[in-house]
């Protein structure tokens, strides 16, 4: 599913025009990832979490050489479904 | 950051009242838990997807003991940031 079937969906549910619902999707999604940025989780409870996680500085080797090369430290994204995302999940 | 902290920021940013925001999220999130029960993958262009993953049943060890035990085949939920989030996760 994209995020025009999203809005469509939301739209035709909650009876609110669709121009309003992209606006407020787009708006959403722009403030968790200002959130991300800022290194701080964002949560809805019942749904789950999203959380900068850091990967630490690490070498690697170059696929197929025996050469190392310096990974050096950065941030990435996990999220953590809530209890109840992951039991409807599962049963499903 | 919660979900009202959210809902309050998109409320000031988009002028729309925030109870049609929150309704708005509320059945956002509806409808992303009821595509991935359906096994759908949910994708937001420029922020990432949501993407059901088959866990195999495997065998597992009862922590402390030598005695192992059989964990059924489950669904789980994967976020895969897009490469523009990630990309402003990293270098913030």
């Amino acid at each position: 599913m994209k995020k025009s079937m999203l809005v469509n969906e939301v739209s035709e549910k909650t009876g609110l025009p669709k121009s309003e619902v992209e606006i407020i999707v787009n708006s959403m999604l722009d403030s968790i990832t200002d959130a991300l940025k800022a290194r701080e989780a964002v949560s809805f409870i019942g749904f789950g979490s999203f959380v900068p996680v850091k990967k630490n500085a690490r070498e690697i080797f170059i696929p197929g050489t025996t050469q190392k090369v310096q990974v050096e430290e950065k941030y990435g994204i996990k999220f953590k479904p809530s209890k109840k995302l992951k039991a409807i999940i599962e049963e499903a």
